[in-house]
């Protein structure tokens, strides 16, 4: 089955949330720390519990290899873990590498992340090189899938993206969308998205019509959400019909627990993994909520 | 002592060759990989016996990760202990790692690649999310250094980096090179050369010298040369009074034994990795030495 029909069946079935593991040591519960033998094994035991609380209320997850990386080589014994645990629960998986390279050494990148120890269903590319450094990732296209950076959601994304470019009307990260959505049409999933898709960030409302409207074909990976300003309205206005896109979460669930207890009261050293479990299952499904709320509002306009 | 000032200093007295540890599996001897037990202790073997035959006249080392990544968790742990090696026997390493992506996560690859594990000396980056994804890994300036993508050398580099911008006579290449020249300024080291670099293909001749003049305070890692065809000539046009820039070349010096049993011929299943250091070492001195030239000759004009 086409990589980017499973994501849109995800979807359209759990919602649109993607669930970001981006899990640093202070995300868990200061007993859990305690109780695990390494910090390594708490971090392990912390993505499993939450896993198991959003599997079926998760569109997908994403999995910041940096947070694995730091740790070195056990992190990434950790982070291939994770990967192997979302998948043999049936759930979609995302490593967020931000990997980009030239031919033969991005062929040896998109060997180890869609094969061997770190295999995901998707992964996160960037452009810088151009084209050709995507072209051994899409050998794999149609079982396996990429996002590509586009317009990102942090403050030095007009440094680059925005520059207006000469021979044409467009932004940088115009012209890259341009690309991606020809690229897109090479690969094309049953539901009109192609096996790559797109990194849009929700934080820019007045772009997000015309970005939407502009690259039907192109399923997006949306950051910005909650921390860096977007809010459930800005990310629907990146949908298209209820899909076409995942918005990705990761402290706001992550931490959950801890702002349960700075609304409710209680002891934070008595916090369990199970406490965590059940945070992070409301906040996703009252951000599930929230995102399905907007895109039925916007589809009334 | 500044890294930058280290690296001018190496370059100074052993000459502009970068090696390239991109060690494929199909590039070490037959009867050496036989020999090893398995396939990642034959690529470490190889990477220490060709270490040890280039430390005193290869500039630096640069270690591209793909290579290592590619064989999952085992590889990663060739890749940590071949960085390790350099750093004892007193050579310096880049990591080639094109890492880039925003704040908090920077900050753990930055903590990744310049602490523990995988501690390189300098990392190459990649610009796309914009300035701030490169402030993290400015707290370690200094003492460790990067080489930011400017332009590269293979034929996608065109797709973006070309691109003309409309407020302005420059490319999107230049665009990132006045930036990254602005943080040099911020990282002095006695020689001219701030903690940060860029990454500038040889493989364009013409406008080379413009690049070098207008970016004085940039040390560059040069790759393009031999496969991808730059020649000497071209890479000391990105030089400045001899010195500057340091070319990388990977596989012409990884695989010079292959080279010389096709000159000389010999049987294949015979060499040793005592043979391809030898050749290694003859390909990095008659590389040194054409570069070298080639800055006597630039500097008679």
């Amino acid at each position: 089955m086409h990589n980017m029909d499973r994501l849109f069946e995800k979807t359209a079935a759990y919602g649109h949330v993607c669930v970001g593991l981006d899990t640093a040591a202070q995300y868990i519960p200061p007993a859990e720390m305690r109780k695990a033998l390494t910090d390594s094994a708490a971090v392990l035991n912390f993505n499993k519990a939450i896993i198991d609380s959003t599997i079926d209320i998760a569109a997908c997850y994403k999995v910041q290899i940096a947070y694995y990386e730091e740790m070195g080589i056990i992190g990434l014994s950790v982070y291939a873990q994770t990967l192997r645990y979302i998948r043999e629960k049936g759930g979609l998986v995302i490593g967020d590498i931000k990997r980009g390279d030239i031919a033969d050494t991005a062929m040896r990148y998109a060997k180890a992340h869609f094969e061997g120890d770190f295999e995901a269903d998707f992964v996160t590319l960037s452009p810088y090189l151009g084209m050709d450094s995507l072209e051994p990732w899409l050998k794999y296209a149609g079982s396996k899938g990429a996002f590509v950076l586009m317009r990102t959601s942090n403050n030095g994304m007009r440094d680059f993206q925005y520059l207006k470019i000469k021979s044409d009307k467009n932004k940088l990260y115009n012209m890259i969308g341009d690309k991606l959505s020809e690229l897109a049409d090479r690969y094309p999933g049953k539901y009109g998205y192609g096996a790559f898709g797109a990194v849009v960030g929700c934080t820019e409302r007045e772009e997000a019509a015309e970005i939407r409207k502009k690259y039907r074909n192109l399923f997006f990976l949306i950051p910005g959400y909650g921390a860096q300003g977007g809010a459930a309205s800005d990310a629907a206005l990146l949908l298209r019909k209820g899909n076409g896109g995942v918005v990705n979460a990761s402290r706001s669930i992550l931490k959950a627990w801890s702002t349960e207890l700075a609304n409710n009261g209680g002891d934070e050293t008595a916090v369990t993994n199970a406490f965590a479990q059940e945070a992070a299952r409301n906040a996703v499904i009252a951000m599930r909520d929230a995102i399905k709320n907007e895109t039925i509002l916007k589809a009334k306009k």
